[in-house]
């Protein structure tokens, strides 16, 4: 009876964390063998697959590494499954599971991988399958995956761009004249990232951040500006946080427009909406303007959440336990308290995640305000606690995966 | 017998170490008040100036605290000193000092700063005033102050762009298909930022950085291209560490280009040679490729050496002293031996360091193997070492100027 484990989707800061948990509980639940697969579920595909040393795994605290290790460690992957189950990689990936003794894949992921999970175990169900289940574990920074109280991923992400709206505002402070940084902050169709940047004024004496856009808002380029000289009255330099996937209602920053616009080498700029909007606030307000995008580092940091990381290799190691009672479900955080930080540990149909998207309330976005006391309460004690990272010769070092497992 | 400090150009994540020097200095050489001047020596001419609670300083270890606080808590400023001595500003200037009996005033910055202290001192010949002397204190994560072997900023700079490359390193390798991403890394005439990212190939098993280009490389797109695809033989994502200030000897990446490249909004586009870079191998390459801007953060952030810390305090402690010995010598600090890392402190005239930059010797720039070599000699003892941050409710929090002085 062998367990087999799998990371997909984009990477996160705690997705190892999870791999941590799944290993653990494996190792507990007395696993013949443990294997992981390289890639997603192209390294069951392609048979590219690695063997945990479960001696060296306990030994070595190698929990406690990968905890400290952000991004996929076993590679990722974008693979759709066929939804035809008589295409041949549904024979090959149950052949290759078959090979090796496979009883349980846990799947950690985001919501198209609940849709790979779904799909294979429509495919078990379809032709009678025995002995062999498939779980998924969820993970995403961008809190928008349904059926739970909130992602393993987001903690991690809103720790590191609110320690970065502390060390920026220091940075954005230091000339006494007027300014207006844009951040741009990661989020195509939900907000919650760029809104967790709010609890970065949470104890801080006057607004670290000074306006939020996200999707969410409906809101014209007119307003945006007139909201910037409104707020220019009470203070000199301006923190604004815009998610990336905002759009004003008016079009302005239509996709149309990012996509029909070249650069000097004839090329679509793909710089984003912080950018543009920088280059309005210059234009119709005379006033010094720049963004700074956060970029990739928002899911690999080393700035990584204690609670959030506990909480993903908790529901990696549930996932294990699920699989084990041969049920799909997935397993999930729920909020027992709204005042009170307090989580307890549940259960969803992959199906109630996948191809579905969670969005900030809309009674939360009726003004700033409001906003940041629904995020404060939210989410700031998802982002409490620190993982210690290891430094030698002044940079961090990670685990490595031939650290714990070997080829086969 | 007062002192006055003020902190000057752009930021780093240590010239509030030299400040904590300064004003421990001041404290053990009795001077009866410290103070701050606001925003540089715009604080002196307009009167913005604060007073340090030196009973405070001491008993709350406020420099420990300062240590860990990014970017210039006194604010900066980018004001240039008229030539003319018979200006008003300074009369104002010297009015002011001697209002609140300053007999040293210490500046912190760079080489513009360095520039204003030259001609505070030419001022005080020239006008035979007593009991004033001015005393420049250096800055810079550029690393390009000549008559030192370091500048202090530059380690903690190297620091966190090593941070970071180890941790998008572990984001550029989840997938398995071909990638490069430039990483674009401040530096505008010298290299040294960039050049310190090859300190992130040390005990990497493979490079992590495949491959840079600094503003001292005379090389051509074509050769660019030509690299990459050469590297491209061994490894499948390749990390191009970009210097801001690179420019191609064919003139692709001209000025010219920048500022006539319009974008939708009909201005000029300010993204930089690294996402032309990414343009350019997509175009002609067909590869994936994207750049990442590490911004603003590479100079204001909480990962912080130890090394440059405890250097940048020690300047500042020891302008002091070299003020008390009315010299207007700027403190520095050299190299005992190239091969131990042993440092120790001497001073050079301030029309040494004014308004020159160091660049990176020839001969290292040879190959890359060769600049790798003579970097890790060269910059890894100065990222050794981790100032220790507080977090409080999951983010950092950090010394306020109130803290430790008032309005007077």
């Amino acid at each position: 009876m062998n367990l087999i484990v799998a990371q997909s989707g984009g990477p996160t800061s705690v997705i190892n964390s999870s791999l941590a948990g799944v290993i653990d509980s494996g190792i507990d639940n007395d696993f013949d063998k443990i294997f992981v697969s390289m890639n997603g579920i192209e390294g069951i595909i392609n048979d590219n697959i690695r063997l945990v040393d479960s001696e060296i795994f306990a030994k070595d605290n190698m929990a406690k590494a990968l905890k400290a290790r952000p991004a996929s460690i076993l590679g990722s992957c974008r693979y759709k499954l066929d939804s035809d189950f008589d295409s041949p990689v549904y024979e090959k990936i149950f052949r290759n599971l078959a090979k090796n003794e496979i009883s349980l894949f846990v799947y950690i992921g985001g919501n198209d991988s609940m849709d790979t999970v779904t799909k294979l175990n429509k495919y078990i169900s379809y032709k009678n399958i025995e002995g062999i289940n498939v779980i998924g574990c969820p993970k995403t920074i961008d809190n928008d995956l349904e059926g739970m109280d909130h992602s393993p991923g987001f903690g991690s992400s809103a720790k590191y761009i609110n320690a970065s709206l502390r060390a920026l505002r220091c940075d954005v402070d230091i000339y006494d004249l007027e300014s207006v940084t844009f951040v741009e902050i990661m989020g195509r169709h939900a907000g919650w990232l760029a809104a967790s940047s709010l609890l970065a004024n949470y104890n801080y004496k006057k607004d670290l951040v000074n306006l939020i856009y996200v999707p969410e808002n409906k809101t014209s380029i007119d307003q945006i500006l007139n909201d910037i000289r409104n707020e220019l009255k009470n203070e000199k330099n301006l923190l604004v946080a815009i998610a990336e996937g905002f759009r004003d209602v008016d079009g302005v920053l239509s996709e149309e427009v990012f996509t029909n616009t070249k650069d000097g080498f004839n090329h679509p700029v793909v710089s984003g909406v912080g950018q543009r909007l920088a280059d309005l606030v210059r234009e119709r307000l005379d006033i010094k303007s720049r963004a700074v995008e956060l970029n990739i580092a928002q899911r690999s940091n080393i700035i990584i959440s204690g609670t959030d990381s506990k909480e993903a290799y908790n529901l990696g190691y549930r996932a294990v336990d699920l699989g084990m009672e041969n049920t799909n479900l997935v397993p999930v955080l729920r909020r027992k308290d709204r005042e009170k930080y307090e989580v307890y540990y549940t259960q969803v149909r992959p199906d109630e995640i996948a191809n579905k998207e969670m969005k900030i309330p809309q009674e939360w976005l009726k003004d700033m305000k409001t906003l940041e006391e629904n995020m404060y309460k939210y989410a700031l004690p998802l982002i409490e606690g620190e993982v210690e990272q290891v430094f030698e010769k002044g940079m961090p070092v990670f685990v490595d995966i031939c650290d714990f497992t070997k080829e086969i």
